[in-house]
């Protein structure tokens, strides 16, 4: 697909997202609140089938992961020991004319963009040019243009790099004003310094004089894991090799929020923690890339999914890479495995004075596990299982719109509908509903006509419809529609279940992983 | 139960929660965080089936109510509509020597429950000397000790009523000061003003410079419902009488902070919004408190749950009724249903200037909906289920702790358990655990003497235990261990799931409510 058509595509999806009950701006009535979102009647229960297969898939089929629920306040030590205190921030600068912020290195990349994008309007003016003939490569090295160009964004790079990787504020700023860099709003060169800004929210927690503290909003949810490592050990009777899975919010004072719900400021983790004998974590690391892939997999088309390992991996990781998904505005990080070492474990016990470690037969001695983590953006995932299911069809100069989900994790498993309103078809129908409706999200529906109801059932992705019509009556039969393939056979009540089960269960896709 | 007795059980309940998996103190390495709390193993699978439950029972049940996930951070005026900006306070007083905080209110409790316990001893002291022929009511009017204290309790509530009344911080601060209330720690009456402190906590969202703003963590979920009717409502094609049901996170910055999980800073709600048509909420409130009711009895013994009417409604409400549980600690709210009229809808619409009104055809115009509500806290719920199940038998001289959950909402639905290691029987129990592994929650444990394993079960209560021995070899059947009766048979594996999609299964619990 073009750019053009993948970014028209991506809009079509937000639009769709809000006028079906997916995702809706919060706090829509009151203008909307930058980068938050709230999840509609549809987009919860697809929130919720993805909560569950993910924990299922991980506490239900796995005897050695076990699950915890930490809260969103921790105590402010577990963010000193984790680092993001001293090290989760963002390079901030004030332009003094406008008084508008930006982050310092993002103004820096869209310099470097900028000179980038110069390069490649030289190319495809060449190409236009030469057609045939033209060689890029040959080009790209002689064109004085294009070197001109490459060579300053060769120097800022070189010095962007060197500031970073140092920490340096100041030369974030002569970066910027040595390459003259205006601010949008007043054009103007005219900057304060550039400041590191944390990320985390900050409240006061406690109201007794002398006792009020600052506390921070959790900016991820494993260190929830980590800090009750011993207390979930102990209790649930497990040793390493095990894992500790969780599912919850965290919190980032994004400066730049972007793309609806792939970067927020209130957002949901699934992170698993797997603990390892040290020295083996490299064999989890390759296990756990492959089931994590098969999760997605059995869920999504395999080719909108890339692995990317981390060329350069943070300082608490011995190996990292992230899962991809190819969203309309770019292949982007939908999960991370990482191999963490025993960073968090060893800064806790440092810190806290109290022994994170197990006793290890095989070894015959005492050891901080080494971890092996898989973290999965729950809001990113439903983007990814939406703009994957979001399908157009043209067939016979008809157009149709609907939303190809896993009948697994589909938001309504069934529409059941009595053809009329009359003859008792009403009645039947709700006899047909209570046959499913305990095991299954179904709903009814007995307005307009049978097309327009497949029509409204397609464009929330309800895998199946159920239409009770008058030889239902008759033979106790009814008509199954299939959202896909659209063809239609009939069914007998009695096996409606059966089918039901095998079809739009989560038990069938917990099999698909096995 | 004695009172004594109670708090007993209820210390033992809080430290078996500990100890085994099912709630920590958060952040316990570092000393724990105070009114936070952590929900470990068992605890979160305990949580989970709950809220499953409670989904289950609103949503999946009722074709008119729907679900939403509103964000936790939402536009501050939501808050200023809501009247929490205004009015969701405790007086607060500081002594000037302790520098100790206290609420105002709780201090002149406190008191009157002094002269309250004075009177208290006299009657107990009378009552001995006098034996049977004490008369109550005759010494509570003529006893001069007794007289004396009541009048002092009279004249202090009729003040205390006005200044709450009238929100007249002085007034509460003249009632300390007359009654000469020192402070615990200093002995010293030297107190500060009484101010209103807000419960809510409040932090900082974005950094951009002038753009920067204070919002709230939202101290309940109900507005987050309000804000998304219009919404909901059109993307739902409901129309009232319909619902909006939500489970999620709320935070208050409690003073007082008590009692285990039953009051904390962090907590999560579980409300459902009843959209009706003016003058008919009455029907409505009748209806949900029955079947509020209903869906406590079904997992919980019904003499531990009362209905207790408001007497004075909050402003926003016509009618109120708390479903109160026999907590070992007191009778205590744990639901509240309220008929809370157009109050919330109409404070939205004015500050909004959107219009939050649906057709309604037999009025033939445009309303406001009047809305009842049912919201139960989750913690709260745990609380009673987990108390509630809490039980020690004496059997020939023989004693046994279990918990008694409802195996619908029990963490683990069953054990498997090989009789030995040996002669292929671990095999074996894995078979059969895939039989219904991928339908239920189950664990498999080989460690120790099956009576120790029984045991274990029973201490986080799940219902059956699974053996598999060497008659399993011969004839495919295994034991089954009931929790409650320890009862045993024998059943073929072939018919072990059905035995458990019966007994253990949301399914089923659900069926009860019908």
């Amino acid at each position: 697909m073009a750019k053009q058509d993948k970014e028209n595509m991506f809009q079509k999806v937000v639009s769709h997202a809000k006028e079906y009950g997916f995702v809706f701006p919060s706090s829509e009535i009151y203008g909307g609140l930058q980068a938050v979102y709230d999840y509609g009647s549809n987009g919860v229960e697809l929130k919720n089938n993805l909560k569950k297969y993910w924990w299922a898939s991980m506490v239900q089929m796995h005897e050695n992961i076990v699950g915890v629920d930490a809260s969103i306040f921790m105590d402010p030590k577990v963010w000193k020991a984790s680092g993001h205190v001293d090290a989760f921030n963002d390079p901030l600068v004030d332009n003094k004319d406008s008084k508008k912020r930006y982050r310092a290195d993002v103004l820096i990349e869209d310099l470097m963009a900028k000179y980038q994008i110069k390069i490649e309007k030289e190319v495809l003016k060449a190409q236009k040019r030469f057609g045939d003939d033209f060689d890029k490569d040959q080009f790209l090295v002689t064109n004085p243009n294009v070197l001109r160009n490459q060579t300053k964004i060769d120097a800022i790079e070189a010095e962007f790099k060197t500031a970073l990787e140092n920490e340096d504020m100041e030369g974030l700023k002569t970066i910027i004003e040595s390459n003259n860099i205006v601010c949008p709003v007043s054009g103007t060169c005219n900057w304060t310094d550039v400041r590191q800004f944390n990320l985390m929210f900050s409240t006061e927690l406690g109201a007794v004089a002398g006792d009020s503290s600052k506390i921070y909003l959790r900016p991820e949810t494993a260190q929830g894991i980590f800090v009750n490592f011993l207390n979930i050990m102990n209790t649930s009777r497990q040793r390493p090799p095990f894992g500790i899975a969780q599912i919850g919010k965290a919190f980032r004072n994004e400066i730049v929020a972007r793309q609806f719900i792939f970067r927020m400021r209130e957002f949901e983790q699934m992170e698993m923690q797997f603990f390892v004998q040290p020295g083996t974590e490299m064999k989890w690391y390759e296990l756990w890339k492959e089931r994590r892939m098969k999760f997605h997999h059995a869920v999504g088309a395999a080719e909108n999914y890339v692995f990317h390992d981390h060329l350069k991996t943070a300082h608490y990781a011995n190996a990292a890479v992230d899962i991809e998904f190819k969203f309309p505005f770019g292949q982007k990080e939908l999960e991370g495995i990482h191999s963490r070492t025993d960073f968090d474990l060893n800064a806790h016990q440092e810190l806290s004075t109290k022994k994170l470690q197990y006793f290890d037969h095989e070894l015959g001695k005492n050891v901080v596990p080494y971890v092996v983590e898989t973290s999965v953006g729950l809001d990113r995932l439903f983007l990814s299982i939406l703009t994957g299911a979001y399908t157009e069809t043209e067939e016979n100069g008809k157009s149709r719109t609907f939303l190809k989900f896993h009948p697994g994790i589909a938001p309504i498993k069934a529409a059941v509908f009595p053809l009329t309103k009359k003859d008792g078809l009403p009645d039947k129908a709700l006899e047909v509903m209570n046959e499913i409706k305990f095991d299954h999200n179904v709903t009814y529906e007995e307005k307009d006509a049978i097309g327009k109801r497949y029509t409204r059932q397609d464009l929330i992705g309800t895998p199946y419809c159920i239409t009770v019509d008058h030889q239902t009556l008759e033979d106790n039969t009814v008509t199954v529609r299939e959202r896909d393939t659209m063809e239609q056979f009939r069914l007998p009540i009695s096996e409606l279940k059966a089918f039901m089960d095998e079809k739009v269960s989560l038990t069938s896709l917990l099999k698909q992983l096995v």
